[in-house]
């Protein structure tokens, strides 16, 4: 259903419209009565029973009192009345309700009993509800503000979510000052019913809206975060500022609202996967904010800068190439007519001196110049506050020739007290204006991250042909015999069900039988010992390595059998398996772990004892395409030992991005996988293969069969 | 010689001043006359053969022509004329001038050789000089503004030194906004003379600075630097924000002021040494500024966050774990009392959430309670403007309390239209405010670094009884030969005159004669061909390691000399180098290269393939003292192998510390080692020791006996 009602209501009922203008319920009403809202026939009614008029509005006591149909309802009255207001709209038949009061989730189980119950009214009457625990909703546009702020922001062309309220209060006092213009913002509260996604989903295509800005705690569906998000990523930027990350953070979240954080390490590779541009603190998130709201898109990463100070274009440049970007290399001919107009001293290369005495005609025909040049993406103007800087009237030439040309140009003007004149010029031409050079490169990198993604295809997930029966059958096996570990050789028969490389191996009961064997896969063997009892082999002595030769190996049989028996007597033993020992090779790491809200984290990195050490591993939350599978082996520091050092050859990365791409099949068909471990998983040569040496997985016996559950209420339901 | 004359002059004559109001010359006259200086008898003169009198004071031809003596002359003529006014100067007996004119070093080859003429007369003249190409220099307490800016900045705690002029004319329109407060300003311009360390050295003890700051794009005297900041330091921070430190930065740095740029990691270990706070950005800079101004230090890193707002605390929280620091842990007492007072759905843990309608009285009864609690070390105050906030009130009180307690309390007064209102209180009282939790976490983890610093004992350098002659034999015998590598046999000799351990080996002429060697220091042996002609023994065969007996020996050494024969025909052949194979243990890496400005920066690290990949090692300039190099092996990633992981003994961390401590007194014994390489070092179980297996040297015939050259001028002549 349709979120249009929540931004360009025809009638709006306030329930708990108060006559005492300290009150919330007054502040909502008279947002909207004196926010503009009222024009074109719209309508606004108060709903409170002990008064006639508020505002000059006629009070009812009951939304079934209002003649004619509302389209949304904001709700402010205390918590234990507002499940009886919500049934009373869904029998007035209004699609949609902003429920402000608090007193749900957030103030613990009673709450969130009462939350669950305004769930099951709004499914029940198919109402859509923001909050509760929310500020309410603005649009600037309609021009609506059901909200309990101070006044409507200016206009922009940034929709803004917010699970916080008070950080949203902040958001809206810096756009009162002017610093940005919002196009929406909703304010999500405890997010009951309306969510992140359903917000993505309903803004993808508003024309206002021009960047979307969040700043989320929580979110309780992952999965279809991201598969949203992807998609609505390829129309607008999504810039989203996520907190509880760090171990402190988390606690403070779940005391905060009670929603249930995700690893750090699941949510970066989430926003990676869905287009979702990181903000990294409130300040990248304003910074990002301006630059999207107002530039035209970064189309590559080649930066002019022009100063009329040296040590500011070197802290520019630094900043730049930190980030990964590069300092466009200008066309000659560009070169020269910008060495003929500017006097000897200054440098016409990129970074551009215009030198300290430049007055506004040395910026216009630099911008002019580079503004035309091919070879230039975007453009960074620095200036300092020099003797003779005429800081109004460079503002002027800048905020001109942005406003022309179709690549982002932002500026960096230092100072404030003289420097003001011309801030205030570029601010009010929406030319974006960082007070640090060091701020217009984070940006500008953001930008480019965002191209990126806007070219990125939409991924495509492979399915291989797998035996999906014969690994439901073991799993099954394993649950109803109450085990959630499943060991080496069950592992053997999942991961080779579903085409995964294993070394060959047989069962032998005898000496003499593990030597034909041997003689048949050839040389050298491991023996392990094969016992449904005994999951520690190693730590009876019950595996040996590296055998040679039939004496090796009728030695080691007899000598983990004598162990076996004397150290476990109680075990049932079927005889030693027989595995041909594989060669050696690089040895990397494949698992996966469920978290709770994005589901199966997938992780690559490699093996060994430097690498344990080390922690150097990529993440991706499966599904995923082979292309974002080849990107985990390039994330790794220690990719290159993948491409072959000191002379080795290259290895086989296509065998690694393949059984990456079997195990995020196969644990996306089997939720109850809650951890795999391949380790390690050995990769040859090019062309040569890898193979699946240790494995090891642990179920979770109350997975549902399909998909998370989360019982945040019925988020999903218009997917 | 004293600097005070820069600052506290009784007279100051200006060589150029103007009649004309749109010169230089005119305004660094105008700014004196104007700003504050001429009280107590201090007198300006203005120098110019061509007026009279200029703004009412009496002109005279020449310095020689002013009656009484001169403290400081501000030079700002034409370059030509600047050497004799120079010369003038020094026969007038002048002893400080700030040279404002440009044409100097930065103007190619030819200002070069007038800069160095300069230097010369100053030497001469015994005149201490501040530029050339600079913007002046300020100190706002005397008052006296002896530069061209306009007009005198508001006096604060901070002392701001500039080697960009253009970034210092964007910093005082900062303070001129009352952004900052400043003590003194020096534009160093090209640094003929008076440098960073000068200027270290005369603000040490500065009543009216608080804190020192430093815009630095090279550093000609390095080791310098490191000496005189490593005691500056310990008594007030220094800030500094180095620019050029990647590649791109680094060209636009030559470019600009020719000096020379550090490597980054040189600096990063030279600023770590020395004590010194590094800004990775103008806006660190600025924010660390406010903090060590106005605050009183910060004597732990248990920090209390007091909010009216869930959400940013959250951010508040991530950033300060982010940082490093911890959330305080309030006594039961300090606890009880909050949660008598504030409403029962208020957090009275850390961090403490007063709720969205706290006022000021909750703010200041938490603010009383924690500041008294002795776990808290400081505080952070969040305020969101909900719906009730008094946001003035609150900055009253916020202000009033932090002016009182001995804590750090710093504010985020999050927003700007409304919350003006209070930020601007908190301005007027010292209370350094962020607009963003992230900025107040960063600068108190800056707060945290600079007194780890502090009260970390200044470093003493052991020195090793060593065989410093034998060392200065082999590398005068390898110079007078033309050698710039040192192999293996002359590199053992030297790695055992200063105490390192090699493993043991003898020259065999015959094979039998290997057996017996290898009898007597025991199996299993490598054996190496032993030539002066073959530099590269592994290209030609000439290695076998891992040879186990008597047959292997002979076998060996029979087969390494046919090869050496054969592929090497003209080669002196004196046998083979019969060498103990050292025991297996954790390979690491020493190393030590010769940075441009800093001298001998040591490398420790791990050795093997993965660590060559990912590039974990960690530097320090020589000398430094036993405790640094401990640190050194705490700061690589993989520091845990060091200590031992998957139940493995630790290793001898004390070998290795000797062995860098030994290699760092080698490599400042001998500047002419430009390059070193042990790798790999071998390191066994503590107390086993280590051993120098493989190493290298390079050798750097042009280098002087002692210390860096450094052509700058006289910048350390007086430390």
């Amino acid at each position: 259903m349709s979120l249009d009602p929540f931004f360009t209501p025809n009638s709006v009922a306030v329930i708990g419209a108060s006559t005492k203008p300290h009150k919330l319920g007054y502040a909502v009403l008279d947002n909207l009565v004196n926010g503009g809202y009222l024009t074109e026939g719209r309508q606004v009614h108060p709903i409170n029973p002990k008064a006639e008029t508020i505002l000059d509005l006629p009070a009812y006591p009951s939304v079934n009192d209002v003649p004619g149909p509302i389209d949304l309802a904001v709700i402010v009255i205390p918590y234990p009345l507002v499940p009886d207001a919500l049934r009373t709209c869904g029998e007035k038949g209004i699609p949609a309700t902003i429920v402000i009061s608090a007193g749900f989730r957030e103030a613990g189980m009673e709450g969130l009993q009462r939350e669950r119950e305004l769930i099951e009214i709004a499914k029940e009457y198919n109402i859509r509800l923001i909050g509760p625990n929310c500020l309410g909703v603005i649009d600037t546009f309609t021009p609506m503000n059901a909200s309990f702020s101070a006044g409507l922001p200016p206009s922009g062309p940034m929709a803004f979510m917010s699970q916080s309220g008070a950080l949203g209060t902040a958001i809206l006092d810096w756009a009162q000052a002017g610093r940005l213009g919002l196009s929406k913002f909703v304010s999500l509260g405890n997010k009951a019913d309306v969510s992140e996604t359903d917000l993505l989903l309903a803004w993808q295509d508003d024309p206002h809206s021009r960047v979307i800005l969040c700043y989320i705690e929580g979110l309780p569906d992952g999965q279809e975060f991201i598969r949203v998000a992807r998609h609505v990523s390829k129309k607008v930027p999504i810039v989203v500022l996520k907190s509880g990350v760090t171990q402190a953070g988390s606690r403070a979240v779940s005391s905060h609202t009670g929603s249930l954080a995700g690893s750090e390490q699941a949510y970066q590779a989430a926003f990676h996967q869905a287009g979702v541009l990181r903000a990294h603190s409130l300040q990248d998130l304003f910074d990002y904010a301006l630059a999207f709201g107002y530039l035209p898109p970064l189309r590559g990463d080649r930066i002019a800068i022009i100063t009329n100070a040296g040590g500011p274009g070197i802290l520019a440049t630094d900043a730049l190439e930190r980030a990964g970007l590069r300092l466009a290399r200008f066309e000659p001919e560009c070169i020269r007519e910008l060495e003929q107009f500017l006097p000897d001293a200054a440098s016409a290369a990129n970074p551009v001196d215009l030198l300290g005495d430049a007055m506004s005609d040395r910026y216009r025909f630099a911008l002019d110049q580079i503004s035309a040049d091919p070879h230039v993406d975007g453009i960074l103007v620095i200036l300092a506050p020099q003797a003779l800087t005429d800081i109004g009237e460079t503002a002027r030439v800048v905020s001109e020739i942005a406003g022309k040309v179709d690549i982002p140009v932002l500026t960096c003007f230092m100072g404030e007290a003289q420097v003001k004149a011309g801030t205030e010029i570029l601010e009010a031409h929406n030319v974006p204006n960082y007070s640090f050079p060091e701020r217009a490169a984070m940006v500008l990198k953001g930008m480019s991250t965002f191209r990126g993604y806007q070219t990125m295809a939409l991924p495509t997930f492979e399915t291989f042909e797998v035996d999906h029966t014969s690994v439901r059958e073991t799993l099954d096996r394993a649950l109803s015999e109450g085990r959630v570990t499943i060991g080496d050789a069950e592992a053997r028969d999942i991961l080779t069900a579903y085409g995964l490389k294993i070394p060959a191996s047989e069962l032998a009961e005898t000496g003499d039988q593990a030597v034909e064997i041997a003689n048949r896969i050839g040389y050298p063997v491991v023996l392990k010992i094969a016992s449904p009892d005994i999951l520690h082999k190693t730590d009876i002595g019950g595996v040996k390595i590296g055998l040679q030769n039939p004496t090796d190996i009728r030695d080691a049989f007899d000598l983990i059998t004598y162990r076996a028996q004397r150290y476990t007597p109680e075990a049932r033993l079927w005889g030693c398996l027989v595995q041909k020992m594989a060669p050696p090779g690089l040895e990397v790491l494949i698992g996966m772990n469920r978290d709770p809200q994005f589901g199966p984290l997938v992780t690559f990195g490699l093996g060994g004892i430097y690498v344990e050490t080390l922690k150097d591993v990529a993440f991706r939350i499966a599904p995923f395409s082979r292309r974002e599978a080849e990107d985990m082996l390039g994330e790794i520091r220690a990719h290159a030992l993948l491409d072959g050092v000191r002379g080795e050859p290259p290895t086989d990365k296509a065998a690694v991005v393949d059984a990456l791409l079997r195990i995020a099949q196969l644990v996306t068909d089997f939720p109850e996988i809650a951890e795999l471990d391949i380790n390690p998983f050995i990769v040859y040569e090019e062309g040569l293969g890898g193979i699946s040496i240790d494995m090891r997985l642990v179920l979770n016996p109350e997975t549902p069969q399909k998909g998370l559950n989360h019982e945040a209420g019925p988020a999903g339901r218009n997917s």
